[in-house]
């Protein structure tokens, strides 16, 4: 079997890598060749770690395993180490054997990017110049660079709670050569495409702040109580999301559920459009929205890029297990 | 982190260590010091496979993780490899970064057989003489090996549903010197100590082929639907478990308690009677009865010893990850 550590992956993986395996997997998961397992998410009662698995099976492209890890919150303050904490193992779905083992934490917040592009290329107006950032903490710059990617964007907008965090995202636009402007949260009415990447438990962006024909990526909900936009914002705009079931139970999409303003069946996964079985953005005035939450085929799918690259590459450490 | 191949293992586990690892854990999870997280198992629409994960965290212990792998009953005849096939995976508690990666398949072998070897060691009158098989196949050895060591047996009778291959437990009897004599189900009446390990759909021994003062040890039924004994068993003897929650969902457990003969609450874990909270066997007459389920602890507790022994004897392959 072969390892692929952590230290190694920020120069074999891409954005264009990561993409592709992420536009592919949610594809899969719509045709229905892929699916994610029940997720395991514990409080273990030790340094406040939050700890569980993510699997899945994709049939398509033959992927399968989990990634296993989580959140421990003093790491950095107690020992200079980051506290997300996530190991990806793939299996051999002909036989059951551990086939590679893979640091998973720059694996994470790539596949993170690569959903809100996904659902930019699929769902974004193609004349969108200008894009607004909603957080600016680490896994703001990782959408946006990705984003970027996407339209010929011709602006940066951003808002943040703690506005001194803003220049993580100004020095990314800086990067493409684009203009940065801070705004407040109506400001974000200039913006064609809005990428909310929080830990909020409550809503900053109001349906108001929207404009017609706006793509709203919503990336920071993944867990029961958070939220990042007001509810009436997914009854204006068509919701797509990566999956419909974690989307009404964890995602963004939780709280206008909850509060019967939208169902289940409202929802319609990012992979339909990709697919071609659903049209997608219907007019240039529609807002859409993806609501993404997240889920282990992702990391599979990056997981498995990554070795197979390591592999070609000489790089993944051979183990006889 | 560690890597502990599967062919290493052999060489470096005991019985004696497997023993002592699931007592402890067995313990620990009876003072609420361990606990196993919700299990994921999937029929995965590949090769016939069924996978999953089953999880835990042992606060006494500090060992942290899952075993992940499964059923690939096509293993065997497609390829020469044995079907059931899993992996271990250790965290470090205190920062959820991997800690090791251990060869999961002779562990499964070794935990199963020193659950039912703890419940005879608790359970079983000190006194008794003749252990009776039902099962004799490949795990059927590994049990009776582990159990011969906890009483001064000096007799196995076996009974299997295929009768060619009484064979296999004749030779472990053989091996300690002990005669062994192939008998009906009614002949198990003879017998101090019954251990079951079989894959039955339906129960083999019933009730009336049981003697006053004897152990039986049900190891077989991980699934809904599977069964080894008559439900009435549960109803005449005193009953303990690994965990009460999987003995009464898919263990053994599952019948009676579906019939409304016993209840969750009528179940003892094993862990209690190790701590001595509960006093177990009460008369020399009492028929007590262990539904050995089988829980993620237990696999974690092995795989934990056997890293300690791999580091200690200089056997563990050290990966910078």
């Amino acid at each position: 079997m072969y390892i692929v550590p952590e230290r190694v992956i920020a120069d074999l993986m891409t954005r264009e890598a990561a993409f592709d395996a992420v536009e592919k997997v949610f594809a899969a998961m719509a045709a229905e060749d892929a699916y994610n397992f029940p997720v395991v998410r514990e409080a273990i009662g030790h340094e406040d770690a939050l700890y569980g698995f993510k699997g899945g099976f994709d049939r398509a492209g033959l992927t399968l395993g989990l990634k296993a890890g989580g959140y421990w919150p003093h790491n950095l303050e107690k020992r200079g180490q980051i506290n997300h904490q996530s190991t990806v193992f793939l299996f051999d779905p002909d036989t059951g054997k551990a086939h590679a083992m893979v640091g998973g934490n720059l694996l994470t917040a790539l596949r993170t990017a690569a959903a809100s592009s996904v659902s930019i290329k699929h769902l974004a107006r193609d004349d969108a110049k200008v894009i607004g950032m909603i957080g600016a903490g680490h896994q703001a710059t990782f959408q946006l660079r990705a984003a970027l990617e996407q339209r010929n964007f011709e602006k940066v907008i951003g808002w943040n709670l703690h506005p001194e965090m803003l220049p993580n995202i100004e020095a990314v636009a800086a990067e493409a050569g684009l203009p940065f402007e801070a705004v407040e949260l109506d400001g974000m009415r200039a913006a064609d495409v809005i990428i909310s990447i929080t830990s909020s438990f409550e809503a900053s962006l109001m349906a108001d702040h929207v404009s017609p024909g706006t793509h709203i990526a919503c990336m920071g909900t993944d867990t029961k109580g958070k939220q990042e936009v007001d509810p009436a914002l997914l009854v204006r705009a068509e919701v797509f999301t990566d999956e419909v079931a974690q989307s009404v139970s964890i995602g963004e999409a939780q709280h206008a559920v909850a509060q019967g303003l939208i169902e289940a069946a409202d929802l319609t996964q990012l992979g339909a459009v990709i697919n071609g079985a659903h049209p997608g953005r219907s007019t240039d005035d529609q807002v859409t929205l993806f609501d993404g939450t997240g889920v282990g085929l992702q990391d599979l799918a990056v997981a498995a890029r990554v070795v197979e690259l390591a592999v070609t590459q000489g790089i993944a450490i051979e183990v006889d297990f």
